[in-house]
C-alpha cells in the first residue's frame, strides 16, 4: 500500500496490473449472447446470423475529450452512449439491431473499474436495442477511444433510406429534441440547476426510442436519426430526396427547454436560445421521418412539418441562418497531444 | 501563402481547411464497390450481402505511435496494414472477405494527402482481399486512430475455428514468419541495410497469402493467422483444441533472417536471435493450420510440426522460455498524452 493512501483504502487496480488477457476474460465473463451471435469472442472472428441474406452495418468512433469527458459522464453512461448512437443508425435504416463489435483503446493506468463501467453500460444498451456484444479489440492508447460497429437485420423489408421523401409527406419526430444540447450547456456552464437533471442525463446517455420504428408494421418513406442536429439531418433527407422541408415552429416548442434557457440567463448570465437546442443540437438520437400524408402517425410520433417541392429546410417558411450541424474539424482550438 | 514558405511551394491543405464533408466526398469519389456491398456510403448505415445467412466479422484498432509510426511507414502502407490484419482474421475463419468499414480519427492539422494515402492503401488491400470499403466514420482525434471492421462470407462452409486440431494432425504454415519482426528491428536500429528492404517492407505492410485458404477445396481442421507471434498463436490453437503442438526447428530456419541478424550484430552491435523473430515476432499475418495427416498439403503450405496429446507448444520437444506474444498493456513506459 502506498504510504500516502488512507488506511484501508485499496488502490484501484489498473489495466496494466490486470493484463490484457485477464481483462478480456473479465469483460466476457458470464455474458449471454443474443440469438443472432452464432460464435462470440475467443477466435479470430465472430460469426453473426443474417437471416434474410443481408445485414445493415454502421460504425462510429468516440474520442475522449472530443465526444465524451470522464469528468462529465460515468463510464456506464459513456458505454451506453457509444452503443446507442450506433444502434440508432441501424434502426434509422429500418433494421433491428442484432450484434455489436467494440474496439477499445485506453491507457495502461486506466482503472479496471472504468473498463467495468464502460462494458456494463455497453451490454445494458445493447440489450435494450435487442443485441449483444459479439467481440472486439483491446489496445493501448494515451487517450481513450471507443469504436463501435453495429449490425442489424431488415427482416425481409426494404431499407428505409434518406431518399424516399415525397412532396406532400408529413415530417414527424419520435423522441426528444434539444435535450442533449441543453444538458451539455448546463454541464459547460458549471451551474447547479436541479430541475435540469433529466436534460443532463439525456446528454450523458441518450435513449433512442428504437421501438417506434421496429414495433410498427407501417413504415415511413424516409428516415434518419438526429445526430448532427435537426436542421442538418433533415437537410440530408431533403437533399437525398430532392425535396424541400418546412417545419412548424409551434410544434417544436418545448417548455422544459424554454424554462432552462431562462434560468441559465438569470443565474449564470448565459445567453442561450432554446430553439437553437431544438434545431441544431445533435446527439439526441431521436428519429425523424417522412410519412405518407394519408397514413395515421403511429404512437410515439408527432407531426413537426411537411415535405414541399423545392430544396432546403425552412422553419415557418423562413430559411435559418446557418444550420449549425456538427462538423468534426471546425473550430480553431489546437488538438491536445 | 506563409512568408516563410519558399516561393512556389504550396502549403499542404489540412483536413480542417478542406472540412469533414468535402473530405468524405473526396474519400468516396470514383470508388467502385464490391458486389457484396448493396448500399455503400451516404446514408445512416451500409447494407452488405450475406448470401449464406451468416457473416464473419473481425475488428482491430491501430493507434499512432503504438501500432504504426508515420515516420517509419507511408500512409499507403499503414492503410494496407490496417485492412490486411483484419482481412487475415476473416480468412483465418475460412471466410472470403466481402467488405470493410473504417473509422478514422485524425488531428485537424493532418495534411489531406496523408488521408489520401491511407485511403488509397486501404482500397488497394481491400481489393486484393476481394472486398471494398462500404462506409465509415471520420472524427477528430489528437493522435491518429484507425479502427477497421472486416466482413466475410463462409460460402456455405463451416467456420474453421482454433478448436479443431486433433492428435496426429500436421502443423503447416503459409506465408513468411519473422519478417515483420526483423523489419521492425532494422527500423528501430536506424541501420541502413540494403538487403533488408524486403523485410522492412514486410513490416510496413504485410501481404497475407489469402489465396492459400480461399482457393483450396480442402480445408484444415484448425486455422489462425500469426498476429501475436507463432508460439502465442499456436498456443491458442493448442489450448482451444486440448492438444499439444511440437514444432521442428529445422523447418523454421530462414537464411534471410539469419543473415540479417549477423549483419545487425556486426554493423550496429545489436544482439538479436533470428529464431526469436520466427517464434515470437507478430504481425506477419501468415496462416498456420492443423491439417489431417492423411491429406496432401496444398500448394503454398509447408510442414513445420505436428499435433500431440498433451498441452502447450514445444520446439524439438523443448518448452520455450516465455512465449513472447504481444500483450497490449505490458511495458512500463508511460503513455504519452
Amino acid at each position: 500500500m502506498e504510504p500516502t493512501e488512507p488506511l484501508g483504502r485499496v488502490r484501484p487496480q489498473t489495466v496494466r496490473e490486470l493484463g490484457e488477457f485477464a481483462l478480456i476474460d473479465r469483460i466476457n465473463a458470464g455474458r449471454v449472447q443474443a440469438p443472432a451471435v452464432l460464435l462470440g469472442p475467443g477466435d479470430d472472428a465472430a460469426l453473426i446470423s443474417a437471416p434474410d441474406g443481408r445485414f445493415v452495418v454502421s460504425t462510429d468512433m468516440l474520442v475522449e475529450g472530443r465526444h465524451f469527458r470522464l469528468d462529465w459522464s460515468s463510464p456506464h453512461d459513456i458505454g451506453r452512449k457509444a452503443i446507442a448512437q450506433n444502434a440508432a443508425d441501424v434502426v434509422a435504416m429500418g433494421a433491428a439491431p442484432t450484434a455489436f463489435v467494440v474496439a477499445l483503446g485506453c491507457a495502461a493506468d486506466t482503472p479496471v473499474e472504468v473498463v467495468d463501467g464502460l462494458t456494463e453500460g455497453m451490454w445494458s444498451e445493447a440489450g435494450r436495442a435487442g443485441g449483444s456484444i459479439a467481440g472486439g479489440d483491446l489496445v493501448r492508447s494515451p487517450r481513450m477511444v471507443i469504436s463501435v460497429t453495429a449490425f442489424g437485420d431488415l427482416r425481409g423489408n426494404a431499407p428505409i433510406t434518406r431518399s424516399g421523401a415525397r412532396v406532400g409527406d408529413v415530417i414527424a419526430v419520435a423522441g426528444r429534441l434539444g435535450w442533449s444540447g441543453a444538458g451539455l450547456a448546463v454541464l459547460a456552464s458549471g451551474a447547479e440547476i436541479a430541475p435540469a437533471a433529466d436534460l443532463v442525463a439525456a446528454h450523458r446517455a441518450p435513449r433512442p426510442p428504437y421501438g417506434v420504428v421496429l414495433d410498427e408494421p407501417t413504415r415511413p418513406n424516409a428516415l434518419t436519426d438526429v445526430s448532427d442536429g435537426l436542421l442538418a439531418d433533415l437537410g440530408h433527407i431533403a437533399d437525398a430526396s430532392g425535396v424541400a422541408i418546412d417545419l412548424d415552429s409551434a410544434a417544436l416548442w418545448d417548455p422544459a427547454l424554454e424554462a432552462l434557457a431562462e434560468r441559465l440567463a438569470v443565474e449564470v448570465a448565459l445567453d442561450v436560445d432554446a430553439a437553437q437546442w431544438v434545431l441544431a443540437g445533435g446527439e439526441d438520437h431521436a428519429f425523424v421521418a417522412a410519412w405518407s400524408s394519408g397514413s395515421e402517425l403511429p404512437l410515439g410520433w408527432r407531426r413537426i412539418g411537411r415535405v414541399l417541392a423545392g430544396q432546403g429546410v425552412t422553419v415557418d417558411g423562413l430559411r435559418q441562418p446557418g444550420n449549425g450541424g456538427w462538423e468534426s474539424f471546425r473550430g480553431a482550438e489546437p488538438d491536445r497531444r
